[in-house]
């Protein structure tokens, strides 16, 4: 049982193990959003905000904050939009820069307990992020690659992965506040990514006992009907343990997967969440279906007992 | 590997270990279809027909068929529903009675290598039904119940799948022509459901090398929005190793959970399958996403390599 609790001023999301998976919101990202990059250089945030509201009201339970603007001032400009959204929702939030100067401008605003988007295994990247963490007392997410690039070998990763614990304990932080990112590859380039990632959330719960994310897009880089290559990796990555994904609440197949993987998990104890989510939403009729058919079901032979 | 072999007069399908997993089609039922089961009972198969040809052409690898009508002859409407069946389409079939007599006549007029649905733990059902599979060289779906109805306790079924594939193999029918259903129970009604029917999944692959099967509508009875439910059951049993499942081929979301499911696990060389089935959907924008707004996507941070 681990649990990493993040906060904004005024609520607690605990991710952890056997707890309802935790949905962060990754549309507030200028990367590949001209129209939103533009804004954001030029001190518009209005889509920012847009882009918060609705992905609270899709089901985010966090929300990633990136200003990631080339030759813009990303620290002003992510500070601003933390600010922003802090004053217009009350989910915890998480402050994702490659450059520390951002991650340290978005941290001096932040109200609550940050989740920091993110630190590597390189060296350079653990000595000033993790001191950073440490200092406002922030949980982090490690990406399990270092100096020598993203190893395909899984064990490799682990191995990454463990390290950044162990350096962040050296800097006074809590393995429980430190959550792995196994790095999703394209299971459009390697077939067997999928299995790897499975093996290695498992081994990151099992044995090294923390929690897990990643940025579950990357899965179906490349193929058509991303959603249903993104949900069919997310279900199966909450089978196998994962804990948080950094992806698009707006697709309402990405939040149906992740709340039908927690029911099945047990971790929706009654199905209530999914029963207020969905109660309302008419049963669709199976193509083909007849007027006046029943609701379809395979029939219980004589010898099997119904459920009732 | 295990691979049961199932056919028609002209088709082969395989069910087996790191294969694409097998969706036998449910929809051929009359049980809680009013209409059907009056058209079936008064020899109107076109309702029988239709349900075929639309399953088939909506994914199903196989299909179900069942004239299980209170009062009418079933041996005589299912004989004549798997005679049409054949001529009309392909797939191999699945004969789905509880009465004995029922199967005989389905086997009788079969073409090619059936699957009989199915028998159970029961002494006096392994009696009658092991002789009739042995004798048309069928395979068997092995319901995991025997006289004292089914066990809460995973364990307790693990061991009635043993003994019915034992006492297959007693009546001269390899393990591999034997296909367990484990039984899934109603999530609804019982909370752990899906990680015990995962579990038991496992050991059935694992220890006894089995393929298997399921009612996969089950686990979803009584609640909302089945369809997500059996869904992301679907794609974790899949995780588990389940190889195939009686399901509804009607709804887009379980055919899309199921081959979603197979490129996770590896069991779709290069997404051919995936890439042939949906390049000519057209990307669904995100609710909310601006015209001119380009694909979402996580950024990759500087420290991160990038799909390429």
């Amino acid at each position: 049982m681990t649990d990493t609790i993040i906060s904004s001023a005024t609520r607690e999301v605990v991710i952890g193990f056997n707890r309802p998976f935790v949905i962060i919101g990754e549309r507030i990202n200028p990367t590949g959003r001209k129209i939103l990059a533009a804004e954001m250089a030029a001190g518009d945030f209005s889509r920012v905000e847009a882009d918060a509201l609705a992905q609270v009201a899709a089901g985010a339970h966090m929300l990633d904050v990136n200003a990631g603007i080339p030759l813009a001032d990303e620290p002003a400009i992510l500070a601003k939009a933390i600010q922003l959204v802090q004053s217009i929702t009350d989910v915890p939030l998480s402050i994702d820069s490659s450059i520390v100067e951002a991650l340290a401008a978005g941290l001096a605003v932040y109200k609550g307990k940050a989740l920091v988007n993110s630190v590597t295994g390189e060296e350079e990247r653990l000595e000033i992020v993790l001191p950073l963490v440490k200092k406002y007392g922030a949980a982090v997410i490690a990406i399990s690659n270092d100096e020598t690039g993203i190893s395909e070998d899984p064990n490799v990763r682990f191995e990454v992965a463990k390290k950044i614990v162990h350096r962040a304990m050296d800097y006074g932080i809590p393995a429980s506040d430190v959550i792995v990112d196994p790095l999703v590859m394209p299971i459009g380039a390697i077939n067997k990514a999928g299995v790897q990632v499975m093996q290695l959330v498992r081994r990151l719960r099992d044995e090294l006992k923390v929690n897990t994310s990643c940025g579950a897009s990357n899965v179906s880089f490349g193929l058509p009907a991303r959603d249903g290559i993104n949900s069919a990796f997310l279900t199966m990555a909450i089978a196998a343990g994962m804990t948080s994904a950094i992806t698009n609440p707006l697709h309402g197949d990405i939040v149906r997967a992740c709340m039908g993987a927690d029911v099945m998990m047990g971790n929706d104890p009654d199905c209530a969440r999914w029963i207020r989510k969905f109660r309302d939403v008419p049963a669709a009729p199976a193509p083909g279906a007849a007027p006046g058919d029943s609701p379809r079901g395979r029939r219980e032979g004589g010898h099997r007992r119904r459920p009732s």
